[in-house]
């Protein structure tokens, strides 16, 4: 339904607050993968990326995977996002999400991400995440 | 271990960045109180508190009830939350979480948060949380 | 919608296989309380209750405390449950959970669990669950 | 540490009650497969496999994961498990659970769980599940 230039315009208009902070990396059958341009804001104390930004990248990521299946019409909402935070990001990274659904249902979409800093192989955090979908006509 | 004072000392100077967001309201034996000063940094499009705020909230309210009962030579990490989110925040209002303790252990701490809008009675949003604590001597 | 007699009718009838493992002991605007009267079949090695027979309990507990709310008409499906193991719990003694519905929406239920010993005072288990309600005509 | 016919060994001798529900069909570096031989005892009515019995063999599939990588010495006790729901398990059909473990450290493995049914192609059912480590000597 949306391809990768209108899921990044999508992100540009509707996420303006901190658009900036993210960039789409791939979107295919397979899922997405998305970029948090780790900056000073998304940073705690001894330079980690803070939870809540891990959380932001999964939110954004499984969102945008959401639309790219049934377009932008929809205002779906998060009802449930479970993370596992595994490992400290590297120090001066980017982190890189990966988004893949696992159901796309009338109702409800449920979809998992693993979240890694650019270049390492083994997952920073993993998040599974619930979408109400409303209802399409 | 640390009381109100105390908690409030450690917010500030060790969540600089994100202090002036946050009050601690109550710290006592059944848990917890700390509100979140919405502002505009915390909206999404529509006025909604957006899921990582409320997030953040949470994170830090039972950040600060572990401390108050291990005192601040910790540095507990979480490793996993689980965000239920209920209700739109009400608009223009604050947010308050309520934290309680349900286990404190050598190694892991684990508790909820119910928050709320300021003034309402149904909660915006739950979340469980666990904690890893270093190993204390 | 359904009172104690009601749900504990609807408990013999419809989860007729395990019935004899629960007992409900309470039911009211606050909540709902269900027995598990803990047998063998519920034991690991050690004299645990296992895992599955405790998230068996919070399961049927909300579902009850749910159709207490919509009435028996409803099918309503879990969809998702995560569950906080936090002490062993005491050998030789039933569990009781404690459920109460945190939002029931038109489209969703979501509702917490504590599980404890009987007699104990803190809680052998947490968990929260969300059910898929199907539209009501 | 166990190879396969190590961990089937462990199954029938440390999980007798239950250990002809499974039957380990893989064990290697990616994860481990393990079937759950559907029976009569795991329906519900209407024929659906039951909650329960997707989140042990959920629990039972990252246990024997989490002993095939640190050896049967450990008791690793679950601390955490949440299951995503997605779709009504087909009828007739065994399930097969594919672990992987996504963290092994020295306190805690995390790990992830997708439930198919034979055959198929589309997951039934996510879980995340967190076992605590005893201190290894």
């Amino acid at each position: 339904m949306m391809d990768e230039a209108a899921l990044s315009a999508f992100l540009l208009r509707d996420f303006a607050q901190v658009a900036q902070d993210f960039r789409l990396e791939r979107s295919d059958a397979a899922g997405l993968s998305l970029r948090l341009r780790v900056g000073d804001q998304h940073l705690r104390p001894g330079g980690t990326v803070s939870g809540p930004s891990i959380f932001a990248l999964a939110d954004v990521a499984m969102y945008l995977a959401i639309l790219a299946r049934i377009g932008p019409v929809a205002l779906a909402v998060t009802t449930n996002c479970s993370v596992d935070f595994l490992r400290k990001p590297e120090a001066g990274r980017d982190l890189l999400a990966e988004a893949r659904l696992l159901k796309l249902g009338r109702r409800l979409a449920v979809g998992d991400v693993m979240v890694f800093s650019e270049g390492g192989t083994e997952p920073v955090a993993r998040a599974s995440l619930t979408y109400s979908i409303p209802p399409r006509t």
